[in-house]
């Protein structure tokens, strides 16, 4: 059985970018199975692949893969690298897409600079096709990590993704907004505790509920996502088009502890 | 070879919620292919993941798992059932999603409770990654369905997927838009007869066709779709956009049997 | 390992056309690996089609078959053909999606029409399922093209995929407008010297360069896209929005050499 690559990338279904991916992989490994998390990132939205990956990547097998491009700085000094951790390996832009691993779940950080690695002819405009994704499928074929470049100290950090705290309050942001109109917040589960109470642009949501049937339909509420987020949604409806009246508008997410 | 587990839900492409699916499925059964019919039913629309599923379904090999997520009242009550015929199992909320399924080719229906099928963990908001995707691997790896539950008897039902009869004529509603437009009706092939006579909003379509060209450019038809229900078309152009004039208007199909 | 079989399609990701196309091919060769390069083609674009499969086709392993399903003509006359080269075969309709195959690389082109390799139902709407899928799958399974139908001597062309030249300039237009709003045109690589000036309706864009960050941000510019097209793109913006203030707006691309 092949090992899993997954993709996750801003590159969307239309262009054939994210096709050609999967065609460069199974060009050097035809036993890799790809496994798109998404292709439809806003483009450019470091923070949105960041949220997306750190959610969703525990739920593959060890020994895949996780290749992530959302790369505006493609062709300029950035770095690509690859992170190895004891279950899984990930490629990505050095550009802080790949900032929620722990330092103590780190085995290497490398540079992947081997040409050896890579397609014959590198584009300036696409190193996902010629750099990234020929390393992810070398990677999944077992070579060591040594081989693509130079040891790397730290991963480059996003600074979004944290939320603040003022006053014994955690201020949060939405990272996410998903299709259904639930608002995915920065705020994460072990920073809440049982008597949390949260309110959104100062309307009182109330307590943490457990499930949307737990609020009547068309109310709001806030509940641990699936992914171990602080979310808000509308039972049956729609938080996006409940707390947006506006285009653009900012949502503050406050927490009170009591 | 491993057997194939289709995926029809309405969680669009961009969340990941689609590509976690698979990587529960590939941590179970490795070798295990999946196919998405669609993750592009509209939120909560039940009765449009019903016409996907029942449109598409057979055209998969024996054998296949159909695992179908349109689940509003995730969390709540619901009962989620794995339903076995002959030739297929399938997966959902006892929503009304699998009503398609004929009494006469049921072989059981079992509600699926044992924990030991599902992951470790279960979020009471995504019941489709932590209940149902394993319980259907489980069943591609050939378990027997009594593991997973308590018997049930029936199927929870539809009604709008029934057209109307009225002093001889058939009164339809449109179950599905698709990409071209076409409109798509809930008014089966068999129920057709040779000299059926269609008319929408009025507007008499005359015979059924047999293809688009059977019309002038920028006419409106009706014919027998590819997934054998009436379906209303304009050649070159898009029904939607020739009958809807009005956002949300109700569409009206009547056939007369002379 | 099985062989590969790309689709390039206008069916979207919605209605379940593109799933069950994947449902035919598993039913007939369960070892094929099934990669979509696009489901999101214009409906009825043939020359967005034409860019893509062109484009893309090359970046994978030899001996995948193409499947192309851009079929405005369904049902009508239009022939359905199989086009074998050195390293891959091609299955589209025959109205000009195939015409970038250069005559020197093809060893045959056969029209489909032996129903002894399609499915025992066929729709005269979907020959897409009913027909090419088969086909392709067939021919993945080795099967001699031979045996699909009758020998054709040539492709049908498209006429807007070659630029103009008026005076030593060669005057382009759009093909495609990728997701990052950069814009496509139907000037490629070879057509370019060194030195080559480009304008953008009457805007100077100066010399070619070499990737986004060559130029400020919020800056339009002209490359060589990672497909061997000009593209024209503005740094962390969209070309589309900079250039098409008006909707349906015509954009002219010129290039002198000096």
């Amino acid at each position: 059985m092949g090992s899993v690559i997954t993709l996750t990338t801003d590159f969307g279904h239309a262009d054939g970018y994210q096709g050609v991916l999967e065609g460069v992989i199974a060009g050097i490994n035809p036993a890799a199975r790809v496994v798109p998390i998404s292709h439809e990132v806003p483009p450019g939205d470091i923070a949105g692949a960041w949220y997306l990956l750190k959610t969703h990547h525990h739920y593959f097998p060890p020994g895949t893969a996780h290749l992530a491009v959302v790369d505006p700085g493609v062709g300029s000094k950035r770095k690509i690298i690859a992170v190895q951790t004891a279950r899984y390996t990930f490629i990505a832009p050095d550009n802080g897409l790949l900032s929620f691993i722990q330092k103590k779940d780190i085995i290497s950080i490398y540079s992947i600079t081997n040409r050896k690695y890579a397609l014959a002819n590198i584009s300036p405009v696409f190193h996902g096709r010629d750099i990234m994704a020929p390393a992810a499928t070398y990677l999944s074929l077992g070579i060591d990590p040594s081989c693509l470049g130079r040891k790397c100290r730290e991963i480059k950090k996003l600074s979004q993704t944290d939320p603040a705290r003022k006053k014994g309050k955690i201020i949060g942001q939405v990272l996410w907004i998903d299709r259904f109109g639930n608002l995915i917040s920065n705020i994460e589960n072990d920073k809440l505790s049982l008597g949390a109470k949260v309110s959104v642009n100062g309307e009182d949501l109330g307590p943490l509920r457990r499930t949307f049937s737990d609020v009547r339909p068309k109310q709001p509420l806030a509940y641990i996502g699936s992914g171990g987020h602080l979310e808000i949604a509308v039972r049956d409806g729609s938080a996006r088009d409940y707390f947006f009246p506006a285009e653009g508008a900012e949502i503050k997410i406050e927490v009170a502890s009591e």
